[in-house]
């Protein structure tokens, strides 16, 4: 590895590739929004000239929804990768909170302020510049294809619903993805896991009407109160989950994992501070990032029923409505889980009143990369030579669907390393991204890539 | 008793009495809206006039609120009556759904439709126009107080501010109520209980904000499955309630009183057709009319929590609200079983949350009157003779605080008998009452009125 190359080449052409960066977040690429569609149909168009110029063969992939950038340039080194990013971004409101305008990108104090400065713009751009560097300084064999979406920020529909008829093309060993973030500034960060996702809207009812609840009130059972008392018993008094056969291909947590998530405990005191509440939920024999990590959740996003305006209404509301999600874990299968959850509420729900349990969905399975992977020991080294300090593991409880999917269908092994931190105030007003997390994440990947190469001693 | 005397008063006088009954209807007494506040001022003192002309010493008593109108007749008789109704009515929303203007009473079909056709005006004007025909034909030696309030569709703030200070006004031997309804068509009804009523808004938060369920999933306690736990405490699995010391003063169900509740007790099958589900709510060793007229119960009027729109939010809510009212029954002190609901909601919430208890108050404790009293047999045996039917009992599980404090204050025995039907439409569109209902209450009043005089054999 010759770092010594990248640097001469990001200072040598520093003006261009910040003024490239602001031309590609100057596309307001808001893929919720339908108004901006032929705005995502250009951002496409405009990174398929990019990844042409670098030499890459480019085709813009037609899905029911967005296209998607696919670029393949050939190597011929043993070792390929295939990277995934997405150039949609989200919506801008509340517009009136932006200091300058979300699509006018703009330096300020070191860093780029604009929607999708870091969430996946910047850290997919400094991707593609860190090819461009490698071909251009030491030179490229590994073999890579390139894939960028444009629904991420609203689902992933049109990827989904096309990758598994893409096996050909998506093919790789390694699929790299820079869209996660730093546990601390500086400090290089390897996400090692991401959960799976099941969701479903309950609505206890049968009611014809409100009831008046002195006449209705100890006659007939309240829609309310009885879907409080169905969520109650999803959890044992331990904070496990009841519902039968939840935990049954729920893996015990690798040891060396297990060590390497708790070197980044949540401390109490801290995150009570940021969040309001101590770290206390869920299962207590399991530390906090070890129920974040490997232990499966079932969460209320939402419930309404009756009355919620100022004073009272003696009312027994005619239905009550729950949006639950549950978070997966390595092993766990999303719709057999999908359907013991709905099982678990058909059997405790009084009969007497009515479920209709509607809108359920499979978000996709958890993703777990070993930490004995090479691919990550290989990262890690790259990593920590490059930060000259130890790597930190990360499993962040979140989900990504379409990369445990894409991991699947090309058969590569994940690689989430990513440079966000907190403070780039993603899906935000203000988002943006500084120029020393762009240049770290430039230089992982170069200094990653070259260690791929045949030449290469690492 | 010559009811003949007022069968044929009625017949001679049934164009006036209909026609003052549409003066009385004109006049919108809307109190919830504070621009009727001058109809509501006109309605009294056309009330005053009214009683007025009857002999009436009248007078318009000031509260923070509405005027209440009081009007005593003396009398040489040894049972004095109090008689509480109302001259307020609901709003009129939605007003299309009206098939002739709700301030423009017109009768159809035999019944008047009109806001107020039942409730209380028809009801309180059958009241004063037996009044009237026992003054003019067999003579009243009865002492009579009439109390016309014009907040009962509000909360009746004014009046149970102010009554405490009228013990002298108010002091009787028969509280008389014409504001309930008959269990069926041409069956004498008399209400034997109200229930007790208290009430409180709970939230459970700390969150400074809602959370990703991902990142905070596990580690955190989840705000709106908490809530629905806490509540989950509030019942024991056999529909007790849960909450300490609940059940200390409560009584055993007078064995008479309940043959006489069961005797019109809720059959499964009409009823689920018509709300919908089975009357299976409570504690199923007790009958559903037992229920409802002797047991307390603890009900959700509104849950509020999190995303409520289409589809999956993936968050953790910063913040549960639930409203709760208990409905008490005879024996039971509204104070303190607030104070013991407060405790029991502190002491089984989750301590790394923080519960917030606001808006709470107490309606009034419950009213239970006794079948064995000498006041109920008398009107029992008077509707009797006029139906030429047995009476029912019925204790209908609500609640009207004012007639709870108004029997406290003038030591009187409640007397609830009301010819309403279901089919009136009280507060809603199109409501009504029939002109055999309004016969069958002068009737009642007549002959109950001059039971009482001193001459009477009864």
């Amino acid at each position: 590895m010759k770092p010594g190359h990248f640097n001469n080449f990001f200072n040598a052409n520093r003006e261009r590739i910040i003024s490239e960066w602001q031309e590609f977040l100057s596309i307001p690429s808001i893929s919720a929004d339908s108004l901006h569609n032929s705005d995502c149909i250009r951002c496409a168009a405009w990174l398929a000239r990019q990844l042409e110029r670098l030499g890459f063969k480019v085709e813009l992939l037609s899905t029911p929804g967005k296209p998607v950038v696919y670029g393949s340039r050939p190597g011929k080194g043993s070792t390929s990768v295939l990277y995934y990013g997405h150039y949609d971004v989200q919506p801008v409101d509340p517009i009136d909170l932006w200091s300058s305008p979300p699509f006018s990108p703009v330096i300020r104090n070191g860093r780029m302020y604009a929607r999708g400065a870091e969430d996946n713009k910047g850290q997919s751009w400094y991707f593609i510049k860190a090819l461009e560097a490698v071909i251009a300084t030491v030179g490229l064999d590994v073999p890579v294809k390139v894939l960028l979406e444009g629904e991420e920020e609203c689902g992933s529909k049109g990827i989904l619903a096309c990758a598994s008829s893409w096996k050909d093309k998506l093919k790789a060993d390694i699929l790299m993805v820079c869209d996660t973030e730093q546990v601390a500034p500086r400090v290089p960060t390897i996400t090692m896991g991401l959960r799976g996702l099941v969701y479903l809207t309950a609505r206890l009812g049968g009611l014809k009407r409100d009831l008046h609840s002195g006449m209705h009130g100890g006659v007939v059972k309240n829609p309310a109160l009885e879907l409080a008392r169905l969520l109650a018993t999803l959890h044992n008094a331990d904070g496990s989950i009841a519902v039968k056969g939840y935990y049954d291909e729920v893996k015990e947590i690798d040891l060396a994992d297990r060590a390497l998530a708790n070197a980044f405990n949540l401390e109490d005191q801290p995150y009570k501070e940021e969040i309001g509440a101590a770290p206390v939920g869920g299962e207590p024999k399991f530390s906090a990032v070890e129920r974040r990590g490997f232990r499966p959740t079932i969460e209320v996003n939402g419930i309404h029923s009756g009355y919620g305006g100022p004073g009272t209404k003696t009312i027994i509301p005619a239905v009550a409505e729950v949006k639950l999600t549950s978070r997966l874990v390595e092993g766990q299968d999303p719709a057999k889980c999908l359907g013991m959850l709905v099982d678990h509420l058909k059997n405790h729900a009084p009969t007497s009143l009515q479920l209709d349990i509607t809108e359920q969905g499979v978000g996709g399975p958890a993703l777990l990369v070993s930490s004995k992977s090479k691919v990550i020991q290989r990262a890690k080294q790259v990593l920590e030579n490059l930060a000259g300090r130890e790597a930190a593991f990360t499993w962040t409880g979140g989900s990504i669907p379409v990369v445990s999917s894409l991991a699947q269908i090309s058969e590569a092994e994940p690689l989430l390393v990513g440079f966000g931190l907190e403070e780039d105030a993603i899906h935000a007003p203000n988002e943006s991204f500084s120029l020393e997390q762009f240049e770290q994440g430039f230089n992982y990947v170069c200094a990653f890539l070259s260690s791929l190469s045949s030449g290469s001693t690492t």
